[in-house]
Protein backbone atom coordinates (compact mmCIF):
# COMPACT_ATOMS: atom_id res chain seq x y z
CA UNK A 1 0.00 0.00 0.00
CA UNK A 2 1.04 3.47 -1.00
CA UNK A 3 1.69 5.95 2.64
CA UNK A 4 -0.83 8.40 2.76
CA UNK A 5 1.13 11.67 2.47
CA UNK A 6 1.87 13.75 5.00
CA UNK A 7 0.35 16.86 3.83
CA UNK A 8 -0.23 18.49 0.12
CA UNK A 9 -3.76 19.45 -1.59
CA UNK A 10 -6.00 16.66 -0.62
CA UNK A 11 -8.43 15.42 -2.69
CA UNK A 12 -10.63 18.35 -3.08
CA UNK A 13 -7.27 20.22 -3.82
CA UNK A 14 -6.51 17.32 -6.46
CA UNK A 15 -10.16 18.30 -7.97
CA UNK A 16 -9.81 21.81 -7.97
CA UNK A 17 -6.24 21.50 -10.06
CA UNK A 18 -8.31 18.84 -12.46
CA UNK A 19 -10.72 21.03 -12.96
CA UNK A 20 -8.68 23.80 -14.00
CA UNK A 21 -6.26 21.86 -16.62
CA UNK A 22 -8.89 19.55 -18.04
CA UNK A 23 -10.94 22.90 -18.38
CA UNK A 24 -7.70 24.31 -20.56
CA UNK A 25 -6.86 21.69 -22.26
CA UNK A 26 -9.73 19.52 -22.59
CA UNK A 27 -9.88 15.78 -20.83
CA UNK A 28 -8.16 14.35 -23.74
CA UNK A 29 -5.28 16.41 -23.62
CA UNK A 30 -4.65 16.30 -20.00
CA UNK A 31 -2.06 14.15 -18.72
CA UNK A 32 -2.43 12.75 -15.12
CA UNK A 33 1.26 14.56 -14.76
CA UNK A 34 -0.59 18.02 -15.67
CA UNK A 35 -3.32 17.72 -12.89
CA UNK A 36 -0.24 16.90 -9.97
CA UNK A 37 1.86 19.66 -11.41
CA UNK A 38 -1.19 22.04 -10.72
CA UNK A 39 -2.01 20.29 -7.68
CA UNK A 40 1.93 20.87 -6.49
CA UNK A 41 2.15 16.81 -6.03
CA UNK A 42 3.88 14.38 -7.57
CA UNK A 43 2.32 11.96 -10.03
CA UNK A 44 2.55 9.23 -7.35
CA UNK A 45 1.22 11.28 -4.62
CA UNK A 46 -2.10 11.72 -6.85
CA UNK A 47 -2.40 8.15 -7.32
CA UNK A 48 -2.73 7.92 -4.33
CA UNK A 49 -6.14 9.47 -3.91
CA UNK A 50 -7.15 8.78 -7.60
CA UNK A 51 -6.23 5.83 -9.50
CA UNK A 52 -6.79 7.89 -13.12
CA UNK A 53 -7.41 10.32 -14.88
CA UNK A 54 -11.21 8.63 -15.51
CA UNK A 55 -11.70 8.60 -12.22
CA UNK A 56 -11.07 12.17 -11.93
CA UNK A 57 -13.24 13.11 -14.00
CA UNK A 58 -15.95 10.67 -12.99
CA UNK A 59 -15.74 12.28 -9.45
CA UNK A 60 -15.75 15.86 -10.79
CA UNK A 61 -18.96 14.74 -12.87
CA UNK A 62 -20.92 12.77 -10.18
CA UNK A 63 -20.51 15.04 -7.68
CA UNK A 64 -21.71 18.08 -9.81
CA UNK A 65 -24.72 16.93 -10.32
CA UNK A 66 -25.08 15.05 -7.43
CA UNK A 67 -24.81 18.06 -5.25
CA UNK A 68 -26.95 19.96 -7.87
CA UNK A 69 -30.06 17.04 -7.37
CA UNK A 70 -29.93 17.51 -3.86
CA UNK A 71 -30.27 21.59 -3.61
CA UNK A 72 -32.99 21.44 -6.19
CA UNK A 73 -34.69 18.55 -3.98
CA UNK A 74 -34.16 20.50 -0.83
CA UNK A 75 -35.30 24.13 -2.65
CA UNK A 76 -38.59 22.15 -3.68
CA UNK A 77 -39.23 20.80 -0.29
CA UNK A 78 -38.77 24.84 0.88
CA UNK A 79 -40.96 26.27 -1.43
CA UNK A 80 -44.15 25.42 -0.18
CA UNK A 81 -46.97 24.17 -2.94
CA UNK A 82 -47.34 27.13 -5.59
CA UNK A 83 -45.75 26.68 -8.46
CA UNK A 84 -44.37 30.16 -9.32
CA UNK A 85 -42.80 30.15 -5.97
CA UNK A 86 -41.58 26.47 -6.36
CA UNK A 87 -40.07 27.66 -10.42
CA UNK A 88 -38.33 30.40 -8.72
CA UNK A 89 -37.09 28.20 -6.14
CA UNK A 90 -35.31 25.75 -8.80
CA UNK A 91 -34.47 28.55 -11.13
CA UNK A 92 -32.67 30.27 -8.51
CA UNK A 93 -30.56 27.28 -7.49
CA UNK A 94 -29.82 25.75 -10.67
CA UNK A 95 -28.17 29.41 -11.76
CA UNK A 96 -26.39 30.14 -8.29
CA UNK A 97 -25.07 26.14 -8.94
CA UNK A 98 -23.90 27.06 -12.08
CA UNK A 99 -22.40 29.94 -11.33
CA UNK A 100 -20.56 29.18 -8.01
CA UNK A 101 -17.95 26.69 -10.14
CA UNK A 102 -18.34 28.15 -13.69
CA UNK A 103 -15.25 25.71 -14.86
CA UNK A 104 -16.60 22.62 -13.10
CA UNK A 105 -20.11 23.02 -14.47
CA UNK A 106 -18.79 23.25 -17.94
CA UNK A 107 -16.42 20.31 -17.45
CA UNK A 108 -19.37 18.71 -17.00
CA UNK A 109 -21.05 19.77 -20.17
CA UNK A 110 -18.29 19.81 -22.73
CA UNK A 111 -16.39 16.78 -21.24
CA UNK A 112 -19.15 14.21 -21.23
CA UNK A 113 -18.16 12.66 -24.12
CA UNK A 114 -15.05 11.62 -22.30
CA UNK A 115 -16.95 9.71 -19.22
CA UNK A 116 -16.52 5.89 -19.70
CA UNK A 117 -18.96 3.37 -19.45
CA UNK A 118 -21.17 2.63 -16.99
CA UNK A 119 -20.72 6.30 -15.65
CA UNK A 120 -21.48 8.06 -18.46
CA UNK A 121 -24.79 6.42 -18.46
CA UNK A 122 -25.66 6.88 -14.68
CA UNK A 123 -24.85 10.59 -14.94
CA UNK A 124 -27.03 11.22 -18.49
CA UNK A 125 -29.80 9.14 -15.81
CA UNK A 126 -29.02 12.04 -13.25
CA UNK A 127 -29.15 15.03 -15.76
CA UNK A 128 -32.35 14.19 -16.66
CA UNK A 129 -33.93 13.34 -12.81
CA UNK A 130 -33.01 17.06 -12.91
CA UNK A 131 -34.84 18.00 -15.69
CA UNK A 132 -37.87 16.24 -14.67
CA UNK A 133 -38.00 18.00 -11.47
CA UNK A 134 -38.44 21.41 -13.72
CA UNK A 135 -40.77 19.53 -15.90
CA UNK A 136 -43.01 18.42 -13.01
CA UNK A 137 -43.09 22.12 -11.68
CA UNK A 138 -44.06 23.61 -14.93
CA UNK A 139 -46.53 20.93 -15.81
CA UNK A 140 -48.13 20.88 -12.35
CA UNK A 141 -48.07 25.37 -12.93
CA UNK A 142 -50.19 25.00 -16.36
CA UNK A 143 -52.54 22.33 -14.96
CA UNK A 144 -53.67 24.48 -11.84
CA UNK A 145 -53.88 27.28 -14.91
CA UNK A 146 -51.21 29.45 -13.76
CA UNK A 147 -48.65 28.67 -16.45
CA UNK A 148 -50.30 29.70 -19.32
CA UNK A 149 -48.02 28.10 -21.78
CA UNK A 150 -48.98 25.79 -24.76
CA UNK A 151 -45.66 24.19 -24.71
CA UNK A 152 -44.91 23.50 -20.93
CA UNK A 153 -41.85 21.06 -21.29
CA UNK A 154 -40.27 22.58 -24.70
CA UNK A 155 -40.43 25.67 -21.71
CA UNK A 156 -39.01 23.61 -19.20
CA UNK A 157 -36.50 22.42 -21.67
CA UNK A 158 -35.14 26.02 -22.33
CA UNK A 159 -35.14 27.47 -18.89
CA UNK A 160 -32.82 24.80 -17.86
CA UNK A 161 -30.73 25.38 -20.55
CA UNK A 162 -30.59 29.00 -20.36
CA UNK A 163 -30.21 28.50 -16.70
CA UNK A 164 -26.88 26.14 -17.00
CA UNK A 165 -25.86 28.56 -19.99
CA UNK A 166 -24.66 31.20 -17.22
CA UNK A 167 -21.90 29.34 -16.62
CA UNK A 168 -20.57 30.23 -20.11
CA UNK A 169 -20.63 34.36 -19.44
CA UNK A 170 -20.98 35.33 -16.11
CA UNK A 171 -17.82 37.34 -15.05
CA UNK A 172 -17.43 38.05 -11.52
CA UNK A 173 -16.35 41.26 -12.76
CA UNK A 174 -19.74 42.15 -12.96
CA UNK A 175 -21.68 44.61 -13.68
CA UNK A 176 -24.55 41.91 -12.37
CA UNK A 177 -23.74 40.07 -8.99
CA UNK A 178 -24.93 36.15 -8.79
CA UNK A 179 -27.82 37.21 -6.56
CA UNK A 180 -28.98 39.88 -9.28
CA UNK A 181 -28.50 37.15 -12.28
CA UNK A 182 -30.41 34.63 -9.97
CA UNK A 183 -33.23 37.00 -9.26
CA UNK A 184 -33.47 38.25 -12.88
CA UNK A 185 -33.29 34.51 -14.36
CA UNK A 186 -36.79 33.72 -12.31
CA UNK A 187 -38.49 36.78 -13.74
CA UNK A 188 -37.05 35.02 -17.23
CA UNK A 189 -38.46 31.88 -16.38
CA UNK A 190 -41.60 33.05 -15.29
CA UNK A 191 -42.73 35.09 -18.42
CA UNK A 192 -41.77 31.58 -20.78
CA UNK A 193 -44.15 29.79 -19.24
CA UNK A 194 -46.60 32.22 -19.15
CA UNK A 195 -47.15 32.79 -15.54
CA UNK A 196 -50.37 34.43 -14.85
CA UNK A 197 -49.39 37.57 -12.41
CA UNK B 1 5.03 23.16 -54.51
CA UNK B 2 3.11 20.12 -53.14
CA UNK B 3 1.10 18.57 -56.25
CA UNK B 4 -2.64 18.70 -55.66
CA UNK B 5 -3.95 15.13 -55.38
CA UNK B 6 -6.06 14.40 -58.13
CA UNK B 7 -9.20 13.10 -56.03
CA UNK B 8 -10.25 13.23 -52.54
CA UNK B 9 -12.70 14.52 -50.29
CA UNK B 10 -11.53 18.07 -50.54
CA UNK B 11 -11.62 20.61 -48.16
CA UNK B 12 -15.60 20.44 -47.12
CA UNK B 13 -14.77 16.59 -46.86
CA UNK B 14 -11.84 17.22 -44.96
CA UNK B 15 -13.73 20.00 -42.43
CA UNK B 16 -16.51 17.40 -41.62
CA UNK B 17 -13.91 14.56 -41.09
CA UNK B 18 -11.72 17.77 -38.32
CA UNK B 19 -15.45 18.54 -37.34
CA UNK B 20 -16.26 14.41 -36.34
CA UNK B 21 -12.81 13.12 -35.12
CA UNK B 22 -12.57 17.02 -32.83
CA UNK B 23 -16.28 16.79 -31.26
CA UNK B 24 -15.19 12.90 -29.99
CA UNK B 25 -11.74 13.49 -28.69
CA UNK B 26 -11.73 17.28 -28.28
CA UNK B 27 -9.50 19.45 -29.71
CA UNK B 28 -6.27 18.55 -28.02
CA UNK B 29 -6.34 15.17 -28.12
CA UNK B 30 -6.86 14.84 -31.47
CA UNK B 31 -3.56 14.56 -34.12
CA UNK B 32 -3.56 15.88 -38.04
CA UNK B 33 -3.50 11.84 -38.47
CA UNK B 34 -6.39 11.37 -36.96
CA UNK B 35 -8.43 13.91 -39.16
CA UNK B 36 -6.28 12.63 -42.39
CA UNK B 37 -7.35 9.23 -41.63
CA UNK B 38 -11.51 10.01 -41.11
CA UNK B 39 -10.96 11.77 -44.47
CA UNK B 40 -9.22 9.02 -45.92
CA UNK B 41 -6.45 10.97 -46.39
CA UNK B 42 -2.59 10.53 -46.06
CA UNK B 43 -1.51 13.45 -43.69
CA UNK B 44 0.64 15.02 -46.46
CA UNK B 45 -2.42 15.27 -48.72
CA UNK B 46 -4.41 17.06 -45.86
CA UNK B 47 -1.40 19.30 -45.50
CA UNK B 48 -2.30 20.31 -49.25
CA UNK B 49 -5.23 22.26 -48.02
CA UNK B 50 -4.49 23.00 -44.46
CA UNK B 51 -1.17 23.87 -42.89
CA UNK B 52 -2.26 22.96 -39.15
CA UNK B 53 -4.93 21.69 -36.97
CA UNK B 54 -5.37 25.17 -35.34
CA UNK B 55 -5.86 25.68 -39.36
CA UNK B 56 -8.43 23.17 -39.40
CA UNK B 57 -10.40 24.64 -36.45
CA UNK B 58 -10.29 28.11 -37.60
CA UNK B 59 -11.41 27.80 -40.31
CA UNK B 60 -14.53 25.67 -39.01
CA UNK B 61 -15.27 28.48 -36.59
CA UNK B 62 -14.79 31.24 -39.12
CA UNK B 63 -16.91 29.83 -41.34
CA UNK B 64 -19.67 29.10 -38.85
CA UNK B 65 -20.14 32.35 -37.32
CA UNK B 66 -19.44 33.83 -40.84
CA UNK B 67 -22.30 32.10 -41.95
CA UNK B 68 -24.52 32.53 -38.88
CA UNK B 69 -24.35 35.90 -39.25
CA UNK B 70 -25.11 36.40 -42.88
CA UNK B 71 -28.66 33.80 -42.26
CA UNK B 72 -29.62 36.55 -39.38
CA UNK B 73 -28.53 39.43 -41.32
CA UNK B 74 -30.61 38.49 -44.33
CA UNK B 75 -33.86 37.13 -42.15
CA UNK B 76 -33.89 40.79 -40.62
CA UNK B 77 -33.42 42.00 -44.02
CA UNK B 78 -36.85 40.08 -44.76
CA UNK B 79 -38.83 40.66 -41.83
CA UNK B 80 -39.80 43.68 -41.98
CA UNK B 81 -40.23 46.20 -39.55
CA UNK B 82 -42.61 44.69 -36.58
CA UNK B 83 -40.32 43.58 -33.71
CA UNK B 84 -42.33 40.14 -33.11
CA UNK B 85 -41.73 39.72 -36.86
CA UNK B 86 -37.94 40.13 -36.60
CA UNK B 87 -37.62 38.36 -33.57
CA UNK B 88 -39.50 35.17 -34.74
CA UNK B 89 -36.82 35.19 -38.07
CA UNK B 90 -34.10 35.62 -36.20
CA UNK B 91 -35.18 33.15 -33.35
CA UNK B 92 -35.62 30.38 -36.51
CA UNK B 93 -32.64 31.26 -38.39
CA UNK B 94 -30.90 30.68 -35.42
CA UNK B 95 -31.89 27.46 -33.95
CA UNK B 96 -32.22 26.06 -37.35
CA UNK B 97 -28.37 26.90 -38.14
CA UNK B 98 -27.62 25.17 -34.61
CA UNK B 99 -29.73 21.98 -36.00
CA UNK B 100 -28.47 21.60 -38.96
CA UNK B 101 -24.70 20.85 -38.23
CA UNK B 102 -25.10 20.11 -34.01
CA UNK B 103 -21.45 18.60 -33.84
CA UNK B 104 -19.53 21.94 -35.69
CA UNK B 105 -21.31 24.23 -34.04
CA UNK B 106 -21.10 22.54 -30.65
CA UNK B 107 -17.36 22.01 -31.30
CA UNK B 108 -17.54 26.08 -31.85
CA UNK B 109 -18.68 26.53 -28.40
CA UNK B 110 -16.93 23.91 -26.85
CA UNK B 111 -13.25 24.47 -28.47
CA UNK B 112 -13.25 28.45 -28.26
CA UNK B 113 -10.53 27.99 -25.81
CA UNK B 114 -8.61 26.32 -28.22
CA UNK B 115 -8.47 28.97 -30.86
CA UNK B 116 -5.33 31.11 -30.92
CA UNK B 117 -5.10 34.54 -30.86
CA UNK B 118 -5.66 36.57 -33.00
CA UNK B 119 -8.70 34.28 -34.55
CA UNK B 120 -9.96 33.78 -30.97
CA UNK B 121 -10.97 37.51 -30.09
CA UNK B 122 -11.88 37.80 -33.86
CA UNK B 123 -14.52 34.94 -33.78
CA UNK B 124 -15.51 36.78 -29.86
CA UNK B 125 -16.42 39.71 -31.56
CA UNK B 126 -18.73 38.20 -34.31
CA UNK B 127 -20.37 36.16 -31.59
CA UNK B 128 -20.77 39.89 -29.79
CA UNK B 129 -22.19 41.03 -33.14
CA UNK B 130 -24.76 37.92 -33.00
CA UNK B 131 -25.79 38.73 -29.85
CA UNK B 132 -26.24 42.56 -30.98
CA UNK B 133 -28.64 41.47 -33.85
CA UNK B 134 -30.88 40.24 -31.27
CA UNK B 135 -30.33 42.86 -28.30
CA UNK B 136 -31.47 45.36 -31.10
CA UNK B 137 -34.42 43.47 -32.04
CA UNK B 138 -35.40 43.21 -28.30
CA UNK B 139 -34.75 46.56 -27.03
CA UNK B 140 -36.69 48.14 -30.22
CA UNK B 141 -39.77 46.26 -28.98
CA UNK B 142 -39.44 47.06 -25.89
CA UNK B 143 -38.93 50.94 -26.57
CA UNK B 144 -42.02 50.71 -29.19
CA UNK B 145 -44.18 49.22 -26.12
CA UNK B 146 -44.45 45.74 -28.09
CA UNK B 147 -42.18 43.86 -25.51
CA UNK B 148 -43.11 44.25 -22.14
CA UNK B 149 -39.72 42.48 -20.23
CA UNK B 150 -38.13 44.70 -17.66
CA UNK B 151 -34.66 42.85 -18.62
CA UNK B 152 -34.31 42.99 -22.50
CA UNK B 153 -30.35 42.35 -22.27
CA UNK B 154 -31.04 39.50 -20.39
CA UNK B 155 -34.30 38.02 -21.92
CA UNK B 156 -31.81 38.95 -25.28
CA UNK B 157 -29.23 36.92 -23.65
CA UNK B 158 -31.38 34.09 -22.58
CA UNK B 159 -32.95 33.76 -26.20
CA UNK B 160 -29.67 33.06 -27.76
CA UNK B 161 -28.62 30.56 -25.36
CA UNK B 162 -31.36 28.81 -25.22
CA UNK B 163 -31.39 28.57 -29.02
CA UNK B 164 -28.07 28.12 -29.51
CA UNK B 165 -28.59 25.47 -27.11
CA UNK B 166 -30.66 22.99 -28.91
CA UNK B 167 -27.43 21.63 -30.65
CA UNK B 168 -27.03 20.18 -27.49
CA UNK B 169 -30.29 17.92 -27.18
CA UNK B 170 -32.07 17.69 -30.50
CA UNK B 171 -32.49 14.33 -31.83
CA UNK B 172 -33.24 13.72 -35.61
CA UNK B 173 -35.47 10.53 -34.83
CA UNK B 174 -37.76 13.43 -33.48
CA UNK B 175 -40.11 12.83 -31.99
CA UNK B 176 -39.88 16.57 -33.47
CA UNK B 177 -38.93 18.10 -36.45
CA UNK B 178 -36.51 20.79 -36.87
CA UNK B 179 -39.53 23.10 -38.39
CA UNK B 180 -41.23 22.11 -35.49
CA UNK B 181 -38.73 23.32 -32.91
CA UNK B 182 -37.99 26.42 -34.77
CA UNK B 183 -41.80 27.81 -34.34
CA UNK B 184 -41.95 26.51 -31.16
CA UNK B 185 -38.89 28.63 -30.04
CA UNK B 186 -40.05 31.83 -31.99
CA UNK B 187 -43.25 31.05 -29.37
CA UNK B 188 -40.75 30.85 -26.15
CA UNK B 189 -38.69 33.89 -27.23
CA UNK B 190 -42.06 36.07 -27.89
CA UNK B 191 -42.97 35.12 -24.12
CA UNK B 192 -40.01 35.47 -22.40
CA UNK B 193 -39.80 39.10 -24.30
CA UNK B 194 -43.19 39.06 -23.07
CA UNK B 195 -44.75 40.15 -26.43
CA UNK B 196 -48.22 41.89 -26.57
CA UNK B 197 -50.19 40.22 -28.09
Amino acid sequence: MVPRPAQGPGEEGILKAAIAVMSEQGYHGTSVRDIAGRAGLSPGALYYHFESKQELLATIMERGIGELLRRTRAALDAAGDEPAARLRAIVSTHVLFHLEDQRGTMLGTSELRALDEPVRTRHLDDRHRQQRLFDDVVVQGTERGVFATPIPLEASRAVVVMCTGVAGWFSPRGPLTRTEIALRYERLALDMVGAVE
